[in-house]
């Protein structure tokens, strides 16, 4: 199935630059698209390969509109990257079966569970007891919703997601653990994507909370109590301890970790693999990892490092002692 | 449904002081508690918010008792955060249905397998042939045990866990992988809690231990043939490689890594986010992440981190220096 | 149910000193090994366990076979290890119910799937429309094959691994985050071997690919684009961020996570915990992890790195001085 250039502006806007009737069979990167594809230049260092790309029509900026045109066929948007990724939404409803609500029939879905009629609980999901799914939402195979947690509308949720699982709570009771039952639930918001098998527990008391267009990758833990502001983004394997709140229109890298009982103010970025060992109160971009190094130089750096408190003492021995021979000398 | 204060002790012990007759809607954080709820002070430093708390009855230690009473109802107990654990327990079994032995219809359940009366398969669960689940163990859903895996008494195990996959284990052979086959199985003690999506790998030839009383919080990986000794409890996303052996009383900070073929020792405590490169042989306090930082501060220090052995040696030059100075002085 | 030695090396080779009728109940490690087993020695460090061995046969190398022979009965391969390897095989073999290729009644599989008749569907597997299963392949249980991806032959899939879930892809738009559809798929070679609760995304534009004989541990992230080369392995735990491409025969450790948009090159070794922050052209061994040591000590060290490049300024200071003053001697 093939889309016209004209039915793609007349859909996404923008200005087309070519015939309207040339008919595209596919998507694909600058630098391999074929002739009867489309593609798109968002990263300007990326000019230069526009007058090799034999794309059926590139989208583009306007600062970039020149060196497309002389090339061949064009569309021009404001924000090239966005209008791409509403074209992958077009081309999908275009291609892609409907999706239709309703549940299938392995699904094991509690009859005091709630379920919009447009929501789609697809094969072995299971949603226990008082739990709802809101309109237009997809589980997509394998999802655990688990008793009394909310998930908003035109959420999606990849397959092995776990939402409710029980918080890690135990005190310690003269050796062995004592189980802290967790009364809370999660509540998540609208338009919010879960990853594959990541893991959302509920709260001890209070709910885990997940708010409005958040969007978590794969195997991500999420622990109880905490709290995700709205717009923010996990990228895979990434976790946030007990208790921390996580602000809105934050980033947080792959695989970095949030400590527990933590607030991480609005607009923070965290680097992948970034341990973060206490509160954040200031917008901007964190980062922390230890440099990757050939093995062995590696392993002395790690030594060398552990004497840093003593070489920093004998730095200042030095120092001290050089000032007192300039003062001998005056 | 609610609790009165009178049966709360009657069950709990503690020492009330207030009228047994109230009753009790909930449970709650000391900031938030509201007039119907119950709440507990066990950090102390926490003992400020008292005079202001709002909850009908809070749970405190003797030295707190006098701003207890002050405020209004109280139970005074010995170790209020273990009351507050035991008062979440007879919370939930005074709320949720009772969960009773069976198998759900849609578990896979193979013939040869043997689960007791008492415990529960839940949705979606897989227990293959050989393997056996104790009494009073409850596999939430999408739950596998594998074959001649076997799981003791009173554990739960959260969505999505895997206990008994394959081990990892390769032998190089001219360029590919042999597979070497996993003969083992996993043996899984009493009172045992392992969390969503948590993944225990059997053994090569022996099997991999989880012993009595240990705690494991979500997408935790532990590698064939280890041994987590008795009471240990690990928190999200922390792993420990092959052959490795954890003592007992210990506890591993979320997404800490522990190395392969490694001893550690008892009542030893890993901090999150860190990397145990070999055996820990002392009780006590471990932990080593790289500070987080402002993006650029951070790849300053991780420059000059490789360039630490060189700058040490400088250091060593200019001390050498300085001797000899103070030599040709004398 | 037991083996002859004589069974043994005709299946597999090696030479054979001792009685070819003794039958062997199992397999165990030297320091083990029960006067009715089989063991082996590949680790030279442990010769001096070898007379000490209980096994009714060791398998060695041609080096040991003095010692071994001094003894008792033993098979002398030129891989003790491969031998090993390939002897779990043949024990599985001889042991286990041979798996018949099928559908367990309980699995999902779409009618437009494509599953091979010698491939196993285990239970509550998900395989969805478009997909194909090569010929010899198991899914164990619970495993997740998406849209249109296509797993190779003889390979093997661990419980709950998720195979085509969606690339992470959105564009930022004024304040929320815009789903970018994820047009690939996922292609799996042959001989891959996978996870429990591994995922691999499907590609946005073309394919996720992972090549012949890659063998990847439990709860790895692989996100979309990314290509890893034939015969590299992955232990648990690691992840590799989008589009980046992982060269033949690499190894990356437990827990290692490697960035995006990175090229990793053949016969690359990351070790474990290793946060890798850009492309690695160089074959070699690579690493890189905090120290771990006692708390205190590792905070007085992570203090101190921060300062750095202020210590190092320090030293240059210190240096700048003690060059003027031998100018000013001479």
């Amino acid at each position: 199935m093939a889309l016209a250039l004209g039915s793609i502006v007349d859909a996404l806007g923008g200005q087309l630059h070519g015939d309207p009737a040339v008919r595209i069979e596919g998507l694909a990167p600058i630098a391999t698209a074929g002739p009867e594809q489309i593609s798109f230049l968002s990263n300007p260092k990326l000019q230069p390969q526009l007058a090799a790309c034999r794309a059926a029509c590139v989208i583009v900026a306007p600062a970039a509109q020149e060196a497309a045109r002389a090339r061949g066929a064009c569309i021009v948007a404001d924000d090239p990257y966005l209008y791409y990724a509403r074209l992958t939404q077009l081309w999908k409803r275009a291609h892609a079966p409907a999706r239709t609500g309703g549940v299938h029939p392995s699904a094991v879905v509690d009859a005091e569970a709630e379920v919009h009629p447009t929501a789609w609980i697809g094969p072995l999901c299971v949603v226990e007891r008082g739990a709802r799914v809101g309109a237009g939402t997809v589980l997509t195979s394998r999802v655990t919703i688990g008793e009394r947690c909310v998930v908003g509308e035109r959420c999606t949720i990849q397959p092995g997601a776990v939402i409710g699982g029980d918080g890690f709570g135990f005190a310690p009771a003269g050796g062995h653990w004592e189980k802290i039952e967790q009364l809370g639930a999660v509540c998540i918001g609208n338009d919010v994507d879960i990853g594959a098998n990541t893991c959302i527990d509920r709260g001890a008391l209070g709910d885990t909370v997940i708010e409005d267009g958040v969007k978590l990758d794969n195997l991500i833990q999420i622990a109880h109590n905490v709290r995700i502001g709205r717009h923010s983004a996990m990228a895979g394997c990434s976790a946030i301890a007990g208790s921390t709140t996580v602000g809105e229109h934050c980033t947080i890298g792959g695989a970095a970790v949030v400590t527990g009982h933590a607030t991480i103010a609005d607009h923070v970025h965290i680097g992948g693999g970034a341990s973060v060992t206490g509160s954040v109160r200031k917008a901007g971009a964190y980062g922390g990892v230890f440099p990757l190094d050939e093995f062995g130089k590696w392993e002395k750096a790690a030594a060398t490092l552990r004497q840093l408190p003593a070489l920093r003492e004998r730095l200042r021995a030095l120092e001290r002692q050089a000032a007192a021979r300039d003062q001998e000398k005056t």
